[in-house]
């Protein structure tokens, strides 16, 4: 029975590596009996290239079929070239259409077909009508296994059913009422069916104000019902209303930490990358990242260049002037940050955005005044001189404004476009904070000081 | 029935705002009749202060109990103010506990009092029971309404007991067993009551490798436990693991969303802040990063002074040298940013650190090489000079390499010592890679170009 902290212990991986070694396939198979099939998964990711071949090539047919559901992509499309088609094909049939899917569409397209063919074909049907909804869609999400019963089948009628039949999917979590055409008209609870007599009729206790998704629907849309209404499930219809399948929570799990995760990966400039992504496949997606910012600092140099004579007549500027870049630079990350999640959340809509607006440019001006004062005083006890004090705390205030400004106009804007604010907000904003930074500093410098 | 889209509409929110200026009640509750308990919880939080007033004062009383559960913290702590005791005794009787728990933890002492003397003797002993957990605990998070059943009674008597009680809660997911000193010994799923025949036992279809959670495990911990596990739900047990109640998946993914925003919000240097909060206190909070950040500028300022012989002599290098730390500081937060990540979604574990700091020394090396080359043909060609291009390329090497070692480094022993990794790592990572490069920058030129 899993309880917290009771992961994969590197004792236990050690004992999984000697075992390789060995290539002792019995024992290895006696190890793995008891422990989870997301822990399986979990010590595949957990080896070496090396090692993996040899645990697939050792015990790849005999691991349950939900191993290879829970297998991060990179690491599933590795080990799948490990296992012949026949333990593939197994595979495929034994999981649920959601988990089947997911392992369906890393194959490449005559893998695909070879495993499709194999198998039966009301199978067949179900995977392939899953596979032509897009791939971050709720088609894809949902599992085509779940059970409809008319509405005016008994609670006893319907009890009796779900003894009666095989067919049915061994674990679910509500019962889906359908008119003749299929389209969902109500859900009831199996909690309810269990609390109600037998001679009720299923469409009296029945919901209609459930949920139902469209297949076609962006997976992320789909996390947000369920976190908005508390589902645990919900129904996927297609076009016209007939449903399809079921989404359950531990399908949205995934996609809430994925897109989560996407967010804070894209702020930081690193894209979609996977630590298990090769050096040069991740120094690749970070290269143009790095590339943009490498035109920013230039333009930034360029402001400075422009400013070489007063840099030389006085360099101390040249000391003080990352000063007020720098803190730009973070507080409109600070602003750009908190904008980001607001609008992933939806804390953040066009219902509330100039109210927005105008608290960051009230917290711009606050700590824009605060640090006006403490870099003024920096300054002035640094070089002995007030003036320059004076100009740095100018330059503070403009900047520190700007920055706010920057950090919430600028994804506000990329939204309204249709564009993610996470992907590219972080080097405007950056940008404009050190252009202006350099700007004001070294101009006001110029102005007041010089000459 | 919500389809995805279909949230609150700006026309919509205009016509409560009439509603609410006019103080037509009836009008008001009419309009709110069929909007769910969480799209009225957004209403409220995108009203205005003067209207969120007004309306808690006209419709306070009316509105379902399940909207305070739904608020978001700050806007539930102003709500409350609104309202008389009795709704709040009302309302904390009408929740399942765990949202109970939610409204009762913002109340003040005295307040929380007032309304725990108010209900019934058992409510009171569950919700204190849970209060006395930890705030992010598994405890708290937990509903104590569930449904517990003896190992040997069969399924009949199961479903009979559950038709003729009407204490029991109206919504479960799963039937626990339990022994007599009220231990679960293991968890049947309501299809598996529902799909066996009446004379079975209990104790023959349940599962004994069910997940058990420690009421003062950390809620970070539940959520992974969760997601890994793909469970829909788990019993919580108290120190002598007796059963104190159940989390289900719509808990979890609140915690899900809240964790991964804590690390963006972290790493932007906002910690807890939250688009509700107001302007002083949202100044407050960030003053203190900035100030930090101050600090660690000075620092990078007083390595730039020290060079300012050097400046003096040669201005070009006051001109490129943000243009080093600018590529080393997104260079660090690159790496800092997937370290971060993998750390919370424990792809990174001591299990594979070593190959993770390899990995990223490597892909520093890489894009340090390429950005040498780049920025010293840039810096060649802008000044004329090939020794300054070659200094700027020599310390855009040092600097990438030390950025990539910083950004995995500091998080991972920030994590090992215990503090989280996305609390404090951006400021130092920055820190390491402003210092350096201005350090390596000056240094190399006041060496190799000057004399």
């Amino acid at each position: 029975m899993p309880v917290i902290g009771d992961a994969i212990t590197p004792g236990f991986l050690h004992e999984i590596r000697q075992k390789l070694n060995r290539e002792d396939k019995v024992a290895l198979l006696a190890a793995l009996d008891d422990v989870h099939e997301a822990d399986i998964a979990e010590i595949i990711t957990l080896l070496s290239h090396d090692h993996r071949a040899n645990f697939m090539r050792l015990v790849g047919r005999d691991i349950p079929a939900p191993v290879f559901a829970e297998l991060d992509d990179g690491v599933r499309d590795e080990v799948v070239e490990y296992i012949d088609i026949d333990t593939l094909v197994a595979t495929v049939q034994e999981l649920d259409s959601d988990d089947a899917v997911f392992v369906l569409e890393d194959l490449d397209t005559q893998e695909q077909q070879e495993v499709l063919q194999k198998i039966s074909a009301s199978d067949r049907a179900l995977l392939e009508r899953a596979l032509e909804f897009p791939e971050d869609s709720a088609g894809r999400l949902a599992q085509a296994e779940f059970v409809a019963v008319p509405p005016f089948w008994t609670v006893g009628q319907t009890i009796d059913y779900l003894r009666d039949n095989d067919d049915l999917p061994t674990h679910f979590l509500e019962i889906f009422v359908v008119d003749p055409r299929h389209q969902p008209v109500g859900v009831v609870h199996l909690s309810e069916v269990l609390r109600t007599q037998r001679p009720v009729n299923m469409e009296n206790i029945l919901h209609d104000d459930f949920t139902v998704i469209e297949a076609d629907a962006d997976r992320e849309d789909v996390a947000r019902l369920f976190e908005r209404y508390n589902l645990v499930s919900a129904a996927v219809v297609d076009a016209e209303r007939r449903l399809l399948g079921v989404i359950t929570a531990d399908d949205v799990f995934e996609v809430i930490t994925e897109e989560a995760g996407e967010d804070i990966l894209l702020l930081g400039g690193v894209g979609d990358e996977n630590v298990t992504d090769s050096v040069v496949e991740a120094a690749r997606g970070r290269f143009s990242w790095l590339f943009l910012n490498l035109l920013t600092a230039i333009c930034a140099s360029l402001v400075i260049g422009y400013f070489d004579g007063s840099i030389e007549q006085m360099v101390a500027l040249a000391v003080l002037m990352p000063i007020v870049a720098s803190m730009g630079g973070n507080a409109g990350t600070q602003t750009l940050t908190i904008t980001v999640r607001s609008l992933a959340t939806q804390e953040i809509s066009a219902l509330n955005a100039a109210r927005v607006v105008y608290r960051e440019f009230g917290i711009g001006l606050l700590n824009g005044i605060l640090f006006a004062v403490l870099t003024g005083a920096v300054g002035t006890v640094w070089f002995g001189d007030a003036m320059l004090g004076v100009v740095l705390a100018a330059a503070m205030i403009v900047n520190l404004i700007v920055a706010a400004l920057a950090g919430i106009l600028i994804p506000l804007g990329l939204d309204r476009a249709g564009i993610d604010p996470a992907v590219a907000s972080s080097v405007f904003v950056t940008t404009v904070t050190d252009v202006v930074g350099f700007l004001a500093f070294l101009g006001f410098a110029t102005l007041f000081l010089l000459n």
